[in-house]
């Protein structure tokens, strides 16, 4: 463990999404992206299981932020505005990481495999808070529901934020699809 | 082609379905699928691609169906009662067979691969509705939402009517699953 460790992730996690970019996801090898980080391949398996991970090793630490933050929701709040304020309360993780998580969603888009398993870890985020809800007493199907509408609208959400080019941060379109979806529902 | 062929389909489908129920779906073979049908392999395959088939052969036809039913709703028909009609019109597809579908939901919730397999046909049923909902003049992210938000409603009114015993159809099902969305996105 050398002084550069602490950067040695996110050096990794760049210079493999430029590479998933350039190359493809499926052509780049591990071998490539620790020579493109200055880094071993022993240090890359130190941070990530293989070259998948480097895309999804957030996954969990949002899925417990999620699950905490719909947890901590006063008592008197709907369902669906304990999901929207978990949702925005995510926001910020993603403030410093816009230009990142738009080379992440264009290697995933190009990618089958990689879009199944995106698919699969949002089902696994509606799932974990409906959970939630469940354990705040919202009963089924409304805590289902309310949790698949609330991923929905944060997927929809990531993909505008990520096509935008103004400042405007990731819970702004939060809650405009959040308040696009009481619109749909409502019938207008 | 022998008399008994325009029964062939099921008789697989029936047969398939019963021993994946019983011996798990990667421990079946399609030679044990065609012997107890009491048909050939080589009939199986003239049916379905391979095993998986058996459990998806429907997906395309679905989507049609709703793609077309979202294309002829009313003009005057706000997009999520375009999508609400078009949900409610497969309903008298499924309606002999409950049983079938129970089947094969419990053979999908055994087997990581065939529940990746459902999330992503149910992704491209979104996928397909919203582009029917764009063919309408419905702009994004509305058109994204309301596909989203009846899918959602889809697969949970799916899994009631499946695992409920009562006559009520599913169409039954769909419409209390989307009042109850429309209540939990109204913040009730």
């Amino acid at each position: 463990m050398g002084r550069w460790e602490p950067d040695a992730r996110g050096r990794l996690e760049a210079a493999a999404l430029a590479l998933y970019g350039e190359h493809g996801f499926e052509q780049t090898t591990v071998a490539e992206i620790a020579k493109r980080a200055g880094l071993t391949e022993r240090t890359f398996f130190r941070h990530f299981a293989d070259k998948r991970e480097v895309l999804f090793w957030g996954a969990g630490t949002l899925q417990d932020f999620l699950v905490s933050a719909v947890a901590g929701a006063p008592d008197s709040a709907a369902p669906i505005d304990a999901v929207a304020a978990a949702l925005e309360a995510v926001g910020p993780l993603f403030a410093e990481r816009r230009e990142g998580a738009r080379q992440r969603q264009a290697v995933i888009a190009a990618n089958a495999e990689l879009r199944e398993r995106e698919l699969i870890k949002l089902a696994s985020l509606a799932s974990a808070i409906a959970g939630a809800l469940r354990r705040r007493g919202v009963a089924d199907p409304a805590a289902s529901l309310a949790a698949e509408a609330g991923i929905a609208v944060f997927r929809i959400a990531f993909e505008r934020w990520i096509k935008d080019t103004s400042p405007r941060d990731l819970q702004y379109f939060i809650r405009e699809s959040l308040d696009e979806l009481k619109a749909v529902t409502a019938g207008r």
